[in-house]
């Protein structure tokens, strides 16, 4: 018991900070930790209703438990000797412990892979709230009562729907007129949720062939879960134009892509939930990341521009939907950001791709690929933006080649002439059945070095029946593989549009390609290619190594960065804006560029 | 043919205005309209698209037909000699008829019966936009297109639910990339129509008893078409508070009521506008004033705390609400707009009719008073805004009489004693059945003045059977028809609470009830109510007959008025936000007051 008068000051020890106050007796916990500059959470801004400050006394003297830390504390964590530090007050030299979740974050955003910096600062705002209840001498209504809570603490006045107004009065009548608020900027109601529940948030790269799902804290930003998914609209091509095709069969076509593909995302999420103990209905916003065809798709609107000359987007805007008109799972008031298309085959997810990667792209030039069966190219200059689209085909994910596959377990992956003969690497290690993208790609340069094809792609000598890689007996399904001239036509023509595209856009920013100081190689493909055989071939421009970053899902980073942070939004919709389209069909410069690099380079 | 040189001015006569224009050969009919102070509509800007400019070519010579105006006009109007004013050149002198549709109206709304002036401007603004195809140059998506046309109209960017943008996709793809959109303030689309077509706007007088809708022409201000019919819920109980008492027995009941209400205001508009040739997807919104119960009945809100103390509404501020989320009828944006309550027994429908009277009551000290089984009223001094409700009872509407109905045909309306007896009035001039609330109001009032009743409300002498109006042969139906102490009683009960209601008013306010300038009395009730009894009875102050507008359904107009006028909607909502509420059931000096006032007035 501390003997000293009222006048003296106690230290308070801020673990895990290190840091120390001295304050008098009575001063709270929170007025402690703020004196000595640590910052603890108080959503409620230390009134004793939210129970985001809770802290755990290790030692010395503070006040009873009071009425307010009775209603918002649990019996177990009273057990634990956990306290609100708003209610508590000190009256001796004081031991707390911060848990991690009451301090406040780094306000900085991270995610992993090769990603940029932004503020964490998601669109939907959190207020707890605590509301008078009425009495004769208090009339106000149910909702004034709420939007006086909000002004109170700095925000707008509610916008809401008839139900999400009736399903709060309802919750504020039942949990003792509090609640917690999920608000967007505009001041539409995203979620009314018990006070201090979990708020979600789902971030997703809608590709052509898979989904990635992040299932986001949006009160820390921190990723909570990921799923990877196939795309179920995949039984209806493997391809955007076959898709593009079925949905123009008629409404009810379309409808069922955009269900199947809403279903299982409800479906992933529901499951995610479920596993950690949260609920679908504390989700209140997703961004989504996809190309164009799979953007509007997604979103049910009509894709038949799409699928024919001049291919343009019926909205390339960046949108802000409810979730519910998409029949997507989540608070009644939850939304979709989607960010903005540039064309109609450079969409959302490069854009999200560029946001993902602005700070390697902040160099000048700065050049970012993404490559698949349309390839999508952007290019900075001086903070000018050029973009375009190449059909590259579908050589790179293993078709159209006599014995390609995708990139699973027994694909030929590297290809390697020694002494000895050929050196084959496959996934997983397993007997060779076939050979993916990036291992066609490492065998034509290896052919090339080895002077077994020559600049045209004829085999020297020729081959009628292809260069085999792989006998029949040695292959893991007994039939021989072989790379075809055909095979290497696929890979110059493929080639020869990419490098065609760098090329137009650098003659458009009035640049030489060697004048680009970062090459960013974004995409799944583009993660495991050869960097030294891609410039062998001729599809990248001659760069020192240094210059090139392979970045992986860029597309993913990017929806997570969109969820988190309104800046990255701000920063992926400028993009879209400045962004100049360029149409390599009517470029006069690409032909020739794209005849020209048909050819291998000269050793 | 004219002869004269170019340089000389031809004269153009416009009919039926009265104007004429001098203007050199080439100038268009538009160009010379406007020389001569004429506003012909031109929504779109004279660029010859919209065809909101059509003039009839009485005589002279004009320039041929354009191939602008073979595609906006008929046939049918190209044989009646219509033109477009923006297309047509002057090519002599010429005498152009102007329709009626083409004339831009008074910008004052003006509405039968007492209205304030209001300029018309409805939230829905209308811009008929006209966007080039897109091509292999110029690839913006769709959604740009309109985007950029609305820009260069000088209005913010759309913002839509996917299903508009398709629905909107495909109009302009179908229609030669022209369309008529309806966008409210914040951009949000009302419906995308049509070039040229109409838009539709519904405002509603939701009473108690009966719906009363009216349909607006949002072009220019103009009642299309009116209707009353009964408010479907009073199957569900007569007066409100029964109603509440069927919501509060569940979810599923409190559903069925608002729907039944919504189904009978869409089978009316869906009628009316078969009616003129138009369609409900045209509607573009509603505005509907209620009172509070059946203002929260409409949107489905619980209104289980309106029915016990303290009385408070779930939400009393403006709301603007999708028609779709109430299940109204309508183009898919379109909205209702609900004016704000004052309190749970002070509603929309006494802030619409204070808005429609505000002119009556810019006067101070001003009173208006809505007299009902619940009686509104609201005092204004200097600015300051005051209201009460008072429990008057149903005695008006002519229920808890002994042989009380409704103001329907053969019920007593007026009675006059005279030297050869009794002479009754009864609405319809049929054989009496019955007595309404004016009638029976007139009836006791006569009673006074002929000392038949005294102070007290005591028959003199005593008639333990009542006052007999009308004998059993005399009558309708064959029995007696009359007055009793116990409705003497009554319409003592209600006259005291709304006088009592009257004088707390005044005495908050500091004033007294002389002071009073302009008493405004609206609702079906007032609009027939015998002033002279009234005061007679002591149910209003003695003021002079200059001093009394009784106004009718000032709510409907009001209704109209906030339809037609956002200014008129700031007007409520600011009238809203200014007004004091006084409890009567807590104001200390009520009591008083309504002891003594039950008492009828010395003579």
């Amino acid at each position: 018991m501390p003997s000293s008068p009222q006048s003296s000051l106690f230290t308070v020890d801020l673990e895990p900070t290190g840091r120390r106050a001295r304050v008098p007796a009575g001063a709270t916990l929170l007025d402690a930790a703020r004196a000595a500059g640590v910052d603890i959470v108080a959503s409620c801004g230390g009134v004793g209703i939210c129970g985001t400050c809770v802290v755990k006394i290790v030692r010395g003297e503070v006040s009873a438990l009071n009425q307010q830390e009775r209603e918002v504390l649990s019996p177990e964590e009273v057990r634990q000797g956990l306290r609100l530090a708003c209610q508590t007050q000190v009256l001796g030299d004081v031991g707390v412990d911060i848990p991690p979740a009451s301090l406040v974050r780094g306000q900085r955003l991270q995610l992993e892979g090769q990603s940029t910096d932004f503020p964490f600062q998601p669109a939907a705002q959190i207020v707890d709230i605590a509301c008078a209840p009425p009495d004769l001498r208090d009339l106000r209504a149910d909702m004034t009562r709420v939007n006086d809570a909000l002004g109170a603490a700095g925000k707008p006045p509610l916008a809401a729907s008839v139900e999400q107004m009736d399903e709060l009065s309802a919750r504020l009548r039942r949990e003792g007129w509090r609640a917690r608020l999920v608000c967007f900027p505009d001041g539409r109601l995203a979620a009314s949720l018990r006070s201090g529940s979990p708020v979600l948030g789902v971030a997703m790269d809608l590709g052509t062939t898979k989904l990635a799902l992040y299932l986001l804290d949006l009160t820390t930003g921190g990723t909570l879960a990921a799923a990877g998914v196939v795309n179920p609209q995949i039984a209806y091509g493997e391809d955007v134009i076959s898709r593009i095709s079925y949905a123009n069969r008629g409404r009810e076509q379309r409808r069922q892509l955009q269900t199947m593909l809403v279903n299982t995302i409800n479906q992933t999420v529901q499951a995610e939930c479920a596993r950690l103990g949260l609920d679908p209905s504390q989700v209140v916003e997703y961004a989504a990341a996809g190309n164009t065809a799979i953007h509007h798709l997604f979103c049910g609107l009509e894709v038949e521009q799409l699928g024919r000359a001049p291919y343009v987007a019926l909205v390339d805007q960046a949108l802000s939907l409810q979730a519910a008109e998409l029949g997507l799972a989540g608070a009644p008031g939850a939304r979709v950001y989607l960010p903005p298309n540039i064309a109609g085959y450079v969409g959302a997810d490069h854009v999200a791709a560029l946001t993902a990667s602005q700070e390697r792209l902040q160099e000048s030039p700065a050049l970012l690929v993404d490559i698949g069966t349309n390839t999508e190219i952007s290019l900075q200059v001086d903070g000018r933006w050029f973009s375009c689209s190449c059909a590259s085909g579908p050589a790179f994910e293993g078709a159209h080649i006599h014995d390609g596959m995708r990139a699973a377990p027994g694909a030929i992956e590297k290809v390697e002439f020694s002494e000895s003969g050929l050196r084959l690497h496959t996934i997983g290690d397993l007997p060779p059945v076939g050979i993916c993208g990036s291992g066609v790609l490492h065998a034509v340069a290896q052919l090339l070095e080895h002077q077994r094809v020559d600049r045209r792609g004829v085999f020297t000598p020729r081959l009628p029946g292809g260069f085999q890689l792989v006998s029949a007996d040695q292959s893991g399904h007994g039939r021989e593989i072989v790379i075809t001239r055909k095979d290497i036509h696929e890979i110059q023509l493929a080639k020869a549009a990419i490098r065609a595209g760098i090329q137009t856009l650098c003659r458009r920013a009035g640049i030489q390609e060697t004048d680009i100081r970062s090459f960013v190689i974004a995409g799944a493909f583009g993660t495991h290619l050869d960097l030294a055989s891609a410039i062998k071939v001729g599809m990248f421009p001659p760069l020192p190594a240094s210059v090139f970053h392979q970045v992986g899902n860029a597309a993913g980073v990017g929806a997570r960065m969109m969820l988190a942070s309104i800046s990255a939004r701000q920063a992926a919709e400028r993009l879209a804006r400045l962004s100049e389209y360029i149409e390599l069909t009517i470029a006069p410069e690409f032909t020739g560029y794209y005849e020209n690099a048909i050819y291998f380079p000269e050793r």
